[in-house]
């Protein structure tokens, strides 16, 4: 599981179907994954998803083994990617890896005896989250379309946002609205996504001015970092900050969202709130992954194999590609969707020759 | 479970005795705790209790999943505690918490949504342990009531011999005997509760001078640095040291404990004596934990909320206080025994109107 | 299990069919450890090891607690080893310990109350990688007889080395290919061992020398620093390093090991060749760590007790040993196979009369 749209609206309804029962019969699952393993390799800490990801296989029955953080381990030491990933599958039923550079997982997948699930590779994808962020609004909207879906913060740089406006535009009569200031705004790539979906596409500049339309509002964080200026952070920093004051111009069943951790985008005083449904959300993340994890186990939910990768006769000139640190992995690509020869590994264009990495 | 003070003698003894009954009959218990996850949240690491407590879920059938250092681990970056216990509490079933901060699991308490044990506030409060001692004297001596106790070491920072002294004056007919150096003498507050429990006090400058009395001896260490000046170490320093020497002088049935580790305050000959019960105290303290941890899953043996509680109105003053770290706590009080108005979380007294904070 | 070369041959025989069996029929033994517990006790991080043994564990339905960096964890601030032992060993079924020191595990296994697993103690014993790779073979050649076995690399200070070489010479018919520089040829004391067992012993200065007669190629890593000069290294470098093209001229039954991890003495290229089994090896290791610790909680194999042990009289002089660390230890010793009084932990000759530590 590298991306998750790599899988069908069917395969996707049977996964959240799955995880509504797990969720109302928690008890009729507990042994589902006896005597199975998953190994959790975390080439970076990420507590939580990886807190997550444990008791999601924990309830299952299942155990776990792995490592948190390579820097303690000896793992990584002088070993390719490669051969860690050929012994860990030989100990494991299935791997939940993370790791700091793109297309990391999809390497690993190359190598493994065994499912791998893609915990978050750098900026690239990270699929459960997006996942959670679904399960999360069909179970609290039941439904997955016909809505007003805000997203505000750093809609440039934002990982999670641009996998669930991916997400959300398979479903027909989304509205996206899209809050940031116009150095973070999304990239076109992904308001063309939105807009050959035939989706709306509305672009605001502050929450306020477009909360009373929204369904859902997907809070993320603007760092102070990147605003323009300090000037523009002191004069905008409160425009994309949800409290309670902005929340009486919005509908009742507006269901707000975040990714977590919260710093201070949304007040504390939101958080008593019953629109409120961040925490909730961390919670559905963990049904949502033992439906993950039991699909992969018990009916072969394999990993897709990318059946149109070829030859990319070129290195890839992505600074933070998996390919820059394992030098063996062969130059593949594959063609994206508007037609651009891209990398299979972290899916940035290919230079249409060799070029000098930088 | 914040403080084992707030459960009454019929709480505790319901607690022994299943511990007695799980000790002898481990097998009857290995899945009592199935499909079941306690998170065990170190923000300090504490190998030797975070294994007790790891070896006592396990061996009820339940499960695992947290972290032992936040250092290694992406938690505490830039996330409230408050948000932490949010998500964590949506994973688990039960949390066991250490933090360096005084009051912080009870701060930690009010936003979890699953019962949450203090595995070691900082100086203030260590139960568990606490806990550990008491079963340890309930299977070796079969009473709790009617001994010569002494306690020897660091009395006045020594959080595990404040707790002890509290919990055994709930029982009749106890004699504490507080073996120290005049600046490491107990507390005054400590030598109230003793005195006004009815119970006798006697101070000792030697382990020597006292020990032929003893039912138990309870040891711990002073550090060189907590003596008066270095003349002063030199002097004194084999006075509050075990050896077989001293113990000629000891009734046969002394019960030597000491909540570990041990440095240099009992000599390693002392370990082969019979009444040298320190190690078995820790095998006793894996089966006080799986009682408690029993009681909280099985019988909602829930925290107990303070029902005075009551605004503070003022900051709290100590710079040990968890409200110093995490500025979102709301500002509480209780009244405590001898009438002072105190913080809810660390219980130290608040200042009667708003100080300064240094 | 300290030392692997403490059983008979009828123990490991009855080792390695119980760890076949566990591989054929797995889903038979997952609910054989029910209920127990093993400590992994890491004084120095080994990710690979401890994964494996942890999967092991875990696959018989048993459990897990333990650390994996001392660094990182308060253990061995200021306890002993010993104390640290009798703690842990009161809260775990078995225990399984790696630590930089020679002789740590022996030491260790003084003061546990339950049995206790060397996976590692410095440079002197590693028995369950060997268990490993005697079980590799057993499987792939379904016998330990009778064949010709080249080891590679740096002869002289590796560990699995010499103890693959101690354990092949128990069984008839073994010829013994030493591949390596004149530098780090094997210690006269290997050579002892396989010329008083009857076996012959062939010194090869490079794989392609010999490689035509080979049935196993044990390969091993020279590290660029173990050279004489730079300059022997540049000459020599590729005669240790196993490619295709050397492969051209071995058996079609060769079997390639490897205790990995693997840095560039084999050339990625072979990894698919179906005569490389270093990767399958480690699963192999998998099973066979299974079967040991079935064997040691169910049928009470427990640790050898050096019959033959005695008082040592001297310090051991060597740097290495557990015995410079924890100074409480007694001094003991045993008298090897060819009548040297020797160090009962780490196996080094003691100095005639009492030395100076250097």
């Amino acid at each position: 599981m590298i991306d998750l749209n790599d899988y069908t609206l069917e395969e996707w309804n049977s996964l959240l179907k799955l995880a509504s029962d797990i969720r109302l019969n928690q008890r009729a699952y507990i042994n589902r994954c006896e005597g199975r393993i998953m190994a959790t390799l975390f080439y970076e800490p990420s507590t939580r998803t990886q807190m997550s990801f444990q008791a999601a296989m924990l309830r299952l029955g299942g155990q776990i083994i792995g490592f948190d953080n390579p820097v303690n381990s000896s793992v990584s030491k002088g070993e390719t990617l490669m051969d860690t990933i050929r012994i860990v599958s030989g100990y494991s039923d299935v791997i939940v890896m993370r790791h700091p550079l793109e297309g990391s997982v999809k390497a690993a997948s190359l190598y493994s005896r065994c499912p791998i699930v893609n915990a978050g590779d750098g900026g690239h994808l990270h699929p459960t989250q997006t996942l959670t962020d679904i399960f999360t609004l069909y179970n609290i909207k039941q439904r997955l379309g016909g809505m007003n879906i805000g997203v505000c913060g750093d809609l440039k740089y934002g990982r999670t946002v641009h996998s669930l406006i991916k997400a959300m535009t398979r479903f027909p009569g989304n509205r996206f609205y899209l809050i940031s200031t116009p150095e973070l705004a999304v990239p076109d790539y992904i308001k063309q996504i939105i807009t050959s979906s035939g989706a709306d596409c509305i672009e605001a500049s502050s929450i306020e001015s477009c909360i009373g339309d929204l369904d859902v509002l997907y809070m993320t964080r603007i760092q102070r970092e990147r605003f323009a200026t300090p000037e523009a952070y002191e004069k905008q920093k409160g425009v994309f900050v949800l409290d309670r004051e902005k929340l009486k111009k919005a509908k009742s069943d507006l269901a707000i969202l975040h990714p977590l951790p919260r710093v201070d985008e949304i007040e504390f005083a939101v958080d008593s709130d019953s629109r409120a449904l961040y925490f909730k959300q961390a919670e559905f993340g963990m049904f949502a992954r033992m439906a993950l994890i039991l699909k992969i186990i018990e009916d072969d939910l394999l990993e897709k194999k990318d059946d149109d990768s070829m030859p990319g006769g070129v290195h890839c000139m992505n600074a933070r590609c998996i390919t820059q640190q394992e030098t063996y992995l062969p130059q593949l690509a594959h063609i994206d969707a508007s037609g651009r020869k891209c990398c299979l590994y972290c899916d940035e264009e290919l230079p249409p020759k060799p070029g000098i990495r930088v």
